[in-house]
């Protein structure tokens, strides 16, 4: 057997890279983050990304309740604060003092001055799906900070994001760029 | 002013890393492969991933037609064929001989040989909204090969997949492991 031969493994693993980021809402007066990577983007107009969150979260819950949430972007530095909030639940800890909270446009959705990035979004619809709610939201504001722009533009090396893969659950930063994208293909086309 | 202090950027950006895939399925006869970056687990039981496409895509019509497709993961060798998938339309080109296809399990699903991990799906069900078809697919067969495996588990840097950022439209390697998830931040917890 050659070792380009294809083999069928367990069927139970998403062996891709997902974004690693933290939920922000407030529930029970407080303000609460929750650590979650089974998100995307998945519209332009109207700006819409989705979420899948397991049904009995804390901060799903205040997410439901406020109709509007954040989305913060960690960067590698905050990587034991980010698995922390995925490894204990709002409704046992207390997470309102682990960070230095702002607010923007949006009014009472708590954000994270120590993340790179921090999106406020509001509710364009819940879908529940098994065990799961999906959250659809929609992209209202976008923050950062000058240091993280190159020319004006937000620059990804800069921001620095932890990448989630799992199994084994690992986060990981991001390499080096390898290509253009709508660019690099056009050599084939010749 | 501080260079901590947060300001509004363009709400039209999506500032995070996405998984970087060729979605494989049959259409007029013919194996057809679009590249994807929209796309993220949703749900443990049933084992279901959601991709987000525009409602025009040749390779949304395969899918919808045969109600099963495949997701192939190209390792970073592929960045021109993987970039050229999504610069042209199986309408006007013949995607069929870019790489050596291979089937599996559920028969008629095209999938990329050269790809370190490809996928076996069926679809659970197809949520129109706004210009897009979000297609929300089964996982049932992942196949791989013995030299992306390390202890018998597959080896997320030997499979050296891509990833897509934007804007600007970039593929990136994965970087360096930084932490394991669901321990690292259990220093926080004393």
């Amino acid at each position: 057997m050659s070792n380009t031969e294809k083999i069928e493994i367990d069927n139970g693993i998403a062996p891709f890279p997902k974004p690693a980021v933290l939920l922000g809402a407030i529930i029970d007066g407080k303000p609460n983050f929750m650590n979650l990577a089974w998100m995307t983007r998945i519209s332009f107009k109207p700006h819409l990304w989705i979420m899948s969150l397991g049904k009995g979260k804390y901060t799903g819950q205040g997410i439901r309740e406020q109709g509007k949430f954040s989305i913060n972007i960690p960067g590698a530095d905050l990587v034991v604060e980010l698995d922390y909030c995925g490894i204990t639940s709002g409704r046992k800890v207390d997470k309102s003092k682990i960070f230095d909270i702002f607010y923007g446009k949006l009014g009472d959705v708590p954000m994270i001055r120590e993340c790179p990035v921090c999106i406020e979004l509001t509710v364009n619809q819940i879908i529940e799906m098994y065990e799961r709610d999906l959250i659809i939201g929609e992209v209202k504001h976008i923050y950062t900070e000058e240091r993280f722009l190159t020319d004006g533009k937000l620059d990804q090396k800069k921001i620095n994001q932890l990448i989630y893969t799992q199994p084994p659950g690992h986060y990981w930063t991001l390499g080096s760029t390898i290509g253009e994208a709508f660019s690099i293909g056009k050599e084939l086309k010749a």
